[in-house]
């Protein structure tokens, strides 16, 4: 294992410090700084990857998942954070839209091919992953209550919408915590997966205390290269004649997602789908009823103006035809390939479209 | 059994007469008049689900489901049909529409979330429940369409938008139709629950000329009192700050299904989810697919004008996302307490836009 | 078999060059034409069913219903053709829509109604329907996709309108591809059936040479028959009061689909739900995401001025809701008579719409 690890150690120890230098001594060489921060986060990622699934062995399947979620989130909910303090809701509100839609229909779709290819069939637990589909469902609800509000009340009821925005956000939450408290307390044994917890490939076991500090190291440094990398996306996409949402949608989601993406996919090609379930659609679970709502609280105290749940037609719209399919392919408990290309082939639509929507 | 009645009798003695001499004595003191009909309503609706499962255990789960259902909605469409009567369209319709999403959201997730909490899972006959779960679907198209034909067609289509309605009620009609054929004719073994109609935990049966007595004499006192609690409830909804609309689809929606809701969280109290899920979602579908259809129709009689199913857009909304979480849950014939708490932030979350909504 | 063909090939004798010698000597009497038309093509779908049975038993089940499906649609594919050279891109449009929502409304609710009336319960391989299903949610988001588009970006996105409906119209080729390799390939023995294949009720096999000989014969004079059919169809509508729109998407995709019709009830009937279902959604998915893209592309070359993929918004509404509902009773694989019952419901409900619908 140690071997294995140490062509990505040396990879990080050169593009870590180059992504940073540049950032800060070169700060116009946006494209450079882009370049060497995305070079930085994937084996980041995968370090963070191994140690999630030596966690996982440990902690159960769903347990696994749930940890390997909130890992893989918290770089994205400090990066929202950032944005928000700077008043750049826009761009909170896309790149929550692109983790959501990506978690389910690029990771997952990801994922489902890779163990597909691998493996003609694959099973998971379909009541845990219909309860998380259920959990997509509401989330998408809490998103198109709000904008239909904005549409249908009209200029008038302003300050109702953020009264809306925030009771909804309780809501959410409360019902995250009923989430948690289902597939940690009352009903763990769901997403403990069914006994098939052969040892990883490498064969060895980390013990805890490398495991946890390799994924809190792997996790902070993610958060401070995805830090640059978004500081400079922004410029290095004007360059390449690409709109804001796009960046934020896209491109920001794909790069924030690199973690659960690849912990993901090795999950499916281990043939362990309740655990790649579980990180592709509980990240996005976890980011529309607990990320999103937490950054409406917050934005009380650390905006300059508060964020209310109003997003966009085009962002509804993509979380709530990712909802169907994902839904759709995640309620029988099984895979194979071709669904995987389904959920890519839809990513690909929305994605075009967010190409081609003027800014 | 008689003495356990004996309180809510007593209740019952006390609560319909104070109701029934305020509204016709002080009907200036609207939220008496509202407190002591909401109070005589809620022991009734307990007599009345003891009643029907009384006969549910001589009929099967699915009779008795729809037997339940019919009685349940027995009292909205009087107190609808006398609205239509007096010209008041868009209160039938807020009612008709609260009916429609409390049923499936308020009744089936308290079920769903106080079973779950007795029992670690709930089963239910998935075949039974899909079929249910279609006919909700075809009951949101039949909304959908005409609300859609309306924006689409313009103001120049109002005489084509009456013939619309009219033709799909019929159509809607004769489904409901086809529908009593298969539950009570042709499938009637599916509805029919799996013989576990263990003895109510009374432990005595009533006769049966008892059973169909109290039936019909709380019925007919909860038509009464709900008559009188819709008269004041809107009055006392102004002092509240209220709009109409929000009371006539939380509000009247709420009072109008304490029967169902009282019966279908008996039933999954006792495990017996069949029945529980025939009544709420069944209430739906009937409400939708019979009682909606046939006020179309009798509009040409009684009403002042003739009634249309074009619904407002919120309205549409609202019955579509329930249709929509109600078949993801009911469609796999197993429940567990999250699903209730799912369901009921649904709920909680279209109540706060009705609530939010300008009048 | 010989004798049981005989009085349907000796219709045919009288109707086809009845119908081609109308047509060409007195083209003027349209209702005539239209008539005669019909009543070749009627004998003629049942023929091509009949042949695409003896073939359907020689390939297995979901190999056969490809095999149908594609006959089926060949005729489609050459009408659509001959409008879109000649620019009539709405008309185009509107039978595409007509033939996605025919398939799974009103070809599949009269095979799962014929067959649910004849067997008490039927069941289908759920994991071949539902990826056939999903299919279909992906075309569905293939056409929201265009249109959202359309209405959100406005009137200067013209030239971005026509790009996106190009990518779409390849990501969509590309995922009707992986479709084939996943159904004639990898995954072959899903769409096998379950060796329930027993002889045609003939009783005898047709050599392979006549099996195929009549299959192409017969879709070749479909196709001649359909033109013929289409050439009039519109004049005789006027006569009969109807939109150009309503011709497209009910009148001609109802004669298009007759082959299907046929062969799907047919099989339906002999408890061949397998490849009932293959046939009824495998059309759909074959007009969505593949003979509409094709069409995308040919328009460069063979029309006038290219064609894209934005529908209007009733079309679009009625194929998102056909989806849901196809999906909805194509996902637990198992029907009765009540589901086919509920899939006419939504046709006549959608039918209704376009009748009244202003051209």
């Amino acid at each position: 294992m140690t071997i294995r690890l140490r062509p990505s150690l040396w990879w990080l120890l050169v593009c870590v410090p180059v992504a940073a230098s540049l950032e800060h001594w070169a700060p116009q060489r946006h494209t450079w700084v882009f370049g060497f921060a995305c070079l930085a986060i994937i084996p980041l990622a995968g370090l963070m990857g191994r140690a999630t699934e030596q966690l996982a062995e440990r902690a159960g399947e769903g347990a696994g998942g749930l940890l390997s979620a909130t890992f893989g989130n918290a770089a994205e909910m400090i990066i929202a954070g950032m944005a928000l303090h700077r008043g750049l809701i826009p761009v909170v509100k896309a790149s929550l839209t692109g983790s959501i839609v990506g978690n389910v229909l690029l990771v997952m779709g990801a994922a489902v091919l890779g163990g597909g290819l691998k493996h003609k069939h694959q099973r998971f637990n379909a009541t845990a992953a219909r309860s998380q589909a259920t959990m997509l469902i509401l989330a998408a609800i809490g998103l198109i209550a709000p904008a239909a509000f904005h549409h249908l009340a009209g200029r008038g009821a302003l300050l109702a919408e953020g009264r809306l925005s925030l009771d909804i956000a309780i809501v959410l939450l409360a019902t995250y915590v009923c989430g948690l408290v289902f597939s940690l307390g009352t009903h763990r044994s769901l997403f403990a997966g069914e006994g098939h917890a052969h040892p990883a490939e490498g064969g060895n076991r980390w013990p805890l205390s490398r495991a946890l500090g390799t994924l809190l190291a792997a996790t902070a440094t993610i958060a401070w290269m995805s830090e640059i990398l978004v500081g400079a996306v922004e410029e290095t996409a004007k360059t390449l004649g690409m709109t804001e949402v796009f960046i934020g949608v896209i491109v920001v989601a794909i790069v924030g997602n690199a973690a659960e993406n690849s912990t993901a996919i090795l999950a499916a090609l281990r043939n362990r789908m309740d655990l790649s379930v579980a990180i592709a659609v509980g990240s996005s679970v976890q980011i529309a009823i607990f990320v999103a709502p937490v950054l409406v609280l917050l934005s009380y105290w650390i905006a300059p103006q508060p964020m209310d749940l109003v997003f966009t037609v085009p962002e509804v719209l993509a979380v709530t035809l990712a909802v169907v399919v994902a839904s759709q392919i995640a309620g029988d408990g099984e895979s194979n390939w071709l669904e995987g290309a389904q959920l890519l082939a839809v990513y690909a639509i929305l994605a075009l479209v967010f190409y081609f929507l003027p800014g």
